[in-house]
């Protein structure tokens, strides 16, 4: 580290001239970055609770401990939306391995059954067929029958913004399995979505079409996966995969809801959200434990504050997003049911990375509008830019087709080292990190409060 | 993780059209985040080598493992370039303690001894005297004698910019040792200059005035500090501390450098550069570890693609920035008395996080021009900014007052969590991040080397 830094130099520092608003900002960011309660309520929820899979008694715990933790702050009400939503279990230690010429274990695999994928009925063995890509799966269908299919769905590294390579490489695990399926494979294993340099597989959703056999899908660790791909691109390689998983009948689950009741537009309603749920093998640190406690940062900071806003704002927890993503359809769906008017709605799903922006879907027009407020949320390090939204508040324009969608967009280096695997834990958590994104979805909902979002 | 994104959203999204610059600009990012040795060049540094202070064995295997590092990737010549650094030992296991009102030990203090700070020669004790600011010590001065004076030099997490609050706080840890000695203090404790919620003691340089006693000087881990803070303004508390620093003569050391000689313009060079050595109590990863991969990273892709650069370019490997600057110092006297042309130097020593511009201390209308290479940037993330510089480049202007300073300014939230604690490993130093701060020192300097400095 340098000792004197001669002049300072980020976006940062870039600074509006003092008035009511950067005022009221930096007084929102001051006291997040020295009493934040982000980080605590984080460390309740991964280390008290931990990973919580809708339909799993810690999810359920997570809702009444998100209740009680919003109530705490003093907001005009907190309650909870009931939903019901899918109910998978892995059901067991997922199991994959190389086989030998003598038909031994040559090489454990590093694997996690992919979100839905049923059970395997035992163990199955057959030999792999290792494509690069749909492509390669198509001119090659006469070869799958009885075979397992490796699919090398590497995110590409050379994509600067992960979430983008993320989204590339997306549908080989959503729809690679019925893909395959339907040309007789017998069991599926694909490259885990992950930028680590290291052996950790990755779990997530994986959706069957009805129309093919439901075969067992699994995730290899990148170095495993890199190795059997490798290996069978040259010679004729043999696996054995187990799976396990399993539906029970659908669960019981809740959105919670806190509000603050707006004084001037109360029936105007402004969200901000997060999704409670994770996956079963971590602790949901990330995903999206970081995207709870920034929104119960947000309204213990206007509480503690004494901030009345205008229009009602919403804090919520969504019951389940990651395997069906039913706490939206039901805010959704009680929204519309209700009539309400929604104005805005902001989701941090993406992580508890440093922030870098704002991401607003709207028409060009308002995002001048939005845009206006960039010197204001500069120096806490985002502006706005356009495109943005969540899978939990998507289905909100069903209500109110008005509603502009949003999002805070962190640092998008790591999020893709640890989602979805075992590292997802709060010792990956920063706190400043964490503390910042609170900060910026505090300042830019406290300027959608005062001003609107109409031109 | 929200599962589509609606639109990309990043300035790393913003793109110009394609030309020469921009063609080869992705070519060196493609090569870096594809083919990068950076990490494993870190991984090799800090985990086969370790920590490295000046004077250290491990410093100086670190200067060979350098040279011969760089020169497998093929530069005109590879050089050591000799210089005498300050050789300060820790020598023992530093130790600080609250003490009862019985003389026992009370509760043991996370402590590191500050950098050249020498031995306390058995153990001390005393009453501290806790004050929160210079202020506050210049105040209370006729209560100083006989005590162990503690500053609470808390970085202010108010400052988003961490670099700035690090500032803020540094003269604490640089001066208060001897302006607490100077009123008869026997023994000083600061808090930290640490962001971390952790109990990690950081060390760093201080520096004694010598026309005081130079009493030994530690700093306490973040947590102990506040709770001794805590205790010291409500009460009369006792420590005792014990530390065993002492120098031994100069020694040896190297700063090694590459060159790759300009085309056109070989006497006119353009500077990369990180140091080489660390602190004793950890792996220097990110300090400066990561600036020493940065440097060899560029010089690997610019041979891996064959660009002859028209400027000569020279890559540093500084022998000695920590306690002393002599590398620096050595490298400007040299450059001075060889007459040397310099036009630009970067210095990456900031950390190898998610980088976010490249820094230039220039006149206005070159920076225009910098600023002009923005769009050519941004889609790796950075953009230029005023404000750059590091304390081995800063000696340059010595030789050539015409040279331009710049760095790496890489995202700040997480440095100053491990800077100079036992938790600044490689474990911490994320791959992509890392990367991608090569590819951006890349870019700028193929731009400086095709467009020149001048307007």
């Amino acid at each position: 580290m340098r000792i004197f830094l001669f002049l300072l130099c980020l976006p940062f520092i870039a600074s509006a001239q003092p008035n009511k608003d950067s005022v009221m900002i930096k007084r929102m960011a001051d006291e997040i970055m020295t009493n934040g309660k982000a980080y605590d309520l984080l460390r309740e929820l991964t280390k008290n609770i931990g990973g919580r899979l809708a339909g799993s008694p810690e999810q359920h715990e997570a809702a009444i401990w998100g209740k009680k933790s919003m109530e705490a702050f003093g907001p005009d009400k907190v309650y909870f939306q009931p939903c019901k939503t899918p109910n998978w279990k892995r059901g067991g230690k997922d199991f994959a391995a190389i086989i030998g010429a003598d038909g031994a274990i040559n090489k454990k695999l590093a694997v996690m059954a992919l979100g839905n994928s049923l059970a395997s009925k035992g163990l199955i063995e057959g030999e792999v067929l290792a494509v690069a890509n749909f492509d390669e799966l198509e001119k090659r269908k006469n070869e799958v029958k009885g075979k397992v299919v490796y699919f090398h769905s590497v995110m590409d590294p050379n994509t600067i913004e992960t979430s983008k390579a993320y989204e590339d490489a997306y549908s080989y695990r959503s729809s690679g399995p019925s893909r395959a399926a339907k040309y007789g494979a017998i069991g599926v294993m694909i490259h885990s979505l992950s930028t680590a340099p290291d052996n950790e597989p990755q779990t997530g959703v994986m959706e069957y079409n009805d129309s093919f056999p439901k075969i067992p899908a699994v995730a290899l660790g990148p170095n495993d996966a890199k190795d059997l791909y490798a290996q069978a691109r040259k010679k004729a390689v043999r696996v054995q995969m187990q799976t396990y998983g399993y539906f029970l009948p659908d669960a019981d689950e809740n959105n919670v809801v806190a509000e603050l009741k707006g004084t001037e537009f109360p029936n105007e309603i402004i969200t901000i959200g997060g999704h409670l749920d994770s996956w079963d093998v971590n602790e949901g640190a990330h995903d999206d434990g970081t995207g709870v406690v920034h929104t119960m940062e947000v309204l213990r900071v206007m509480k503690a504050l004494n901030y009345h806003p205008k229009h009602t704002i919403r804090f919520v927890l969504f019951a389940n997003e990651e395997n069906g993503g039913k706490g939206g359809l039901k805010y959704a769906e009680l929204a519309k049911t209700n009539k309400e008017k929604h104005i805005l709605a902001l989701e941090s799903d993406d992580g508890g990375f440093t922030p870098r922006a704002i991401g607003i879907l709207c028409s060009a027009a308002q995002l001048k509008k939005f845009q206006s407020w960039n010197p204001l949320l500069k120096p806490f390090g985002t502006e706005v830019m356009p495109g943005g939204g969540g899978a939990d508040i998507e289905p909100l324009p069903t209500a109110d087709k008005n509603v502009i969608l949003s999002s805070l967009v962190p640092d998008s280096q790591r999020y893709f080292d640890l989602h979805h695997a075992k590292t997802d834990v709060f010792e990956n958590v920063n706190k400043r990190e964490l503390l910042l994104g609170a900060v910026n979805i505090a300042a830019f909902i406290y300027l959608v409060d005062q001003h609107g979002v109409n031109l």
